[in-house]
């Protein structure tokens, strides 16, 4: 790691800054594919998938039939799926308590005002190929789907890796589909023949895939939140041990050559401590190559203080923030930016990533700033329903006709004024 | 109205469509709008409120000063004050009911997760000029930003209404610009010599504004959702009543001539009814023509059932959705997509866009399927937190080993194991 001594203030922005990446090119691709499958649907599916990945879709059939998810279980050790089956039972209990009861507000006499959360009626789910099989993630989009009560969950995705198959079977995922890249978000965005319409899309993916989120987003398809590279801050003082500083930074360093590893601390001793574990434990990764890649790009950076230390986390913003220090939870408490924190020696990025209860789909590339990780609320919307009695809008409209008065809408002070009449010329004082 | 007698469901969907608004050439206008501020900043902004609004903002400078905000407390009468600080408290009171308590749940033992709602450090407010100066859209803003404790709250504004500056008073807006049109958005997306930048933008405008606000999205910035026209549905039986109905959807007419107005009914004769009422109740507003016009475009659409009516308004869902029927809470439970619901003949939709206490920052065009309105949720951030405790990693790191395993991720699965190794040199059994 390219170590960095107490730089000033001013050297701060272009030490957190991200790497710049430009979408126009990849833009320039991806819009005539969403183009494609909008006008020709399942064909343009089954031409591309024989462009781009070299297989034919026509003899297949675009969904996966319920006897391959079925067959996915009997190729999967025990070990691995009691391991799913606690990972899916934490993730739904700690999802499961973001639920909201409805709560009627009387915000004057006569005038109540509640919300009502809603599963949004058809969503998407995309979970890319590649070599790592994500049926992790399939956990964490599945069960806040399900427990909002998503009517329509459509899984897209071109791995055929039987834990995804057993994942989508457990979360209660509808339909699955063999269908991968910015034509799988496209599929979803405008519905094809087989394919339904979802209103909002969710998953990682490669850029090109992050492109056509993007661009439907901009036509009005919801998606999850914006997309870059995966990144981990590890705040550690001489309280952390090194070697598990270490692994948690691979742990970040393997997902990618352009993975964002940062190592924050006021202390020489601990970062020499961790650069010297490095080498070691990378020697012995298979991902070494990946993970030497991003480490040259990352950097340990000493602070002065705590207050530097944590006023630069939070001008980071990282996605997830580990805190290796002697009061964690004081400090986690002072972050203001950030996507998911870890406390302590013994909460490794990992258990987050996959078995712990908190949903690992969290925002990037400094996003953390304006958005939160997925959870429940990513799946519902919330309806504000109100009533006001009679009596109620005697009260409060005259309230709504001042205003309306001041804003030139005249109508809709008279939408007041008639009811107000009506009520008067029933009960003249 | 027109009105359109038991049209079959094969029919509904354009009969539902939304004119659809081709973006393409508004954004070529606006995209060098957005590169002139990022490279110019306050230069541009001046440049550009000379040429489109023949404004010389040299003089005045960009920042409304504090003495102009204080002054305009004068210039308004005491009953539109009145009217504003009960809508104030209405809203403050129905919105501060959403913040949600810290909940430590521990998944398993010695497993604890939490969220933390954080305010979102800086956002900015637009509001537009033009005829009717929205203050009640500052109120609506404002006060879920000023609960959730964003430090800077921006608002960027062209009207100088005394009652803006008012309500940007009472809700404890930091700074007030009087920059308008997409360069405004612009400015905050990007930030500017005088105007701070911001992780999140909010509010209304027209197409400029609008497309603007979506460019930005694209690129990170976030955005209270995407807009298009202001709209209503109104389902009515015959215990509605005519005038009320006829009064709801004129006041939704008289936002604009592209303003949707849609009835939905049962009864033949609570639809004629509403059309005698129409033209006697338009010949009385200051906006007649604006009003004819929305009419013109609008439709009554009869249904055979309460069921089909249900299905028709959760196919279209509407913004703002009036239930003028006799079981309308028990029609609300079925209402899957809407912003917001108004029940009964005593519920205006005039009191929801000023005073109840519910917000009127919500998604139209259909956007309702996938889309909240703006709420507390909306300025904060949930960040989750976890703690581990050595026995807690001892049960749940079996499970992370095994699944980082199956995706191939090593170090992920290394991160867990040396701990488990550590506690067990530690702890030999």
């Amino acid at each position: 790691m390219n170590i960095i001594s107490f730089p000033s203030r001013a050297e701060w922005p272009q030490l957190l800054a991200r790497p710049v990446q430009s979408t126009q090119q990849i833009e320039a691709v991806v819009a005539p594919i969403l183009a494609q499958v909008r006008e020709q649907g399942d064909a343009a599916l089954i031409e591309l998938a024989q462009k781009f990945d070299k297989t034919d879709l026509s003899q297949s059939g675009l969904e996966v039939s319920r006897a391959e998810l079925d067959a996915a279980e009997e190729q999967l050790s025990d070990e691995l799926k009691a391991a799913i089956r606690q990972a899916y039972q934490n993730i739904r209990l700690f999802h499961e308590r973001q639920k909201q009861p409805v709560e009627k507000i009387e915000t004057m006499p006569g005038v109540v005002c509640w919300r009502r959360s809603v599963g949004i009626e058809k969503v998407g789910l995309y979970i890319p190929g590649g070599t790592a099989p994500l049926f992790s993630t399939v956990l964490m989009l599945g069960v806040p789907a399900q427990l909002a009560g998503c009517r329509e969950v459509v899984l897209c995705t071109p791995s055929n890796h039987p834990a995804i198959y057993f994942a989508a079977r457990l979360v209660g995922v509808t339909k699955v589909f063999r269908v991968g890249g910015a034509q799988a978000i496209a599929a979803m965005a405008y519905g094809t023949e087989s394919i339904p319409q979802v209103y909002k899309i969710f998953g990682p993916g490669n850029q090109y895939v992050t492109a056509a989120k993007m661009l439907v987003a901009k036509e009005g398809v919801a998606i999850d939140m914006p997309a870059g590279p995966s990144e981990v801050a590890v705040y550690a003082d001489d309280s952390a041990v090194p070697a598990f500083v270490a692994a948690d930074l691979l742990s970040q360093a393997e997902h990618g050559a352009d993975s964002q590893v940062l190592l924050v601390s006021t202390s020489k001793k601990l970062v020499e401590l961790v650069n010297l574990a490095l080498p070691t434990q990378l020697s012995k990764l298979p991902r070494e190559a990946l993970a030497t890649k991003a480490l040259e790009n990352s950097k340990a950076i000493l602070v002065e203080s705590q207050a530097d230390a944590i006023e630069l986390l939070n001008a980071y913003a990282a996605e997830h923030l580990i805190l290796s220090v002697d009061n964690a939870e004081a400090v986690a408490e002072q972050i203001t930016n950030a996507g998911s924190i870890f406390l302590g020696n013994y909460t490794p990025e990992s258990a987050g990533d996959y078995a712990s209860g908190t949903n690992h789909t969290l925002p990037t590339n400094g996003f953390a700033r304006a958005y939160s990780g997925v959870s429940l609320d990513s799946f519902v919307k919330k309806i504000t329903v109100q009533q006001i009695s009679p009596e109620g809008l005697q009260a409060l409209g005259p309230v709504v006709e001042a205003m309306a008065e001041a804003e030139s809408l005249d109508a809709h002070k008279r939408a007041v004024r008639l009811r107000l009449a009506r009520l008067a010329e029933a009960n003249p004082a």
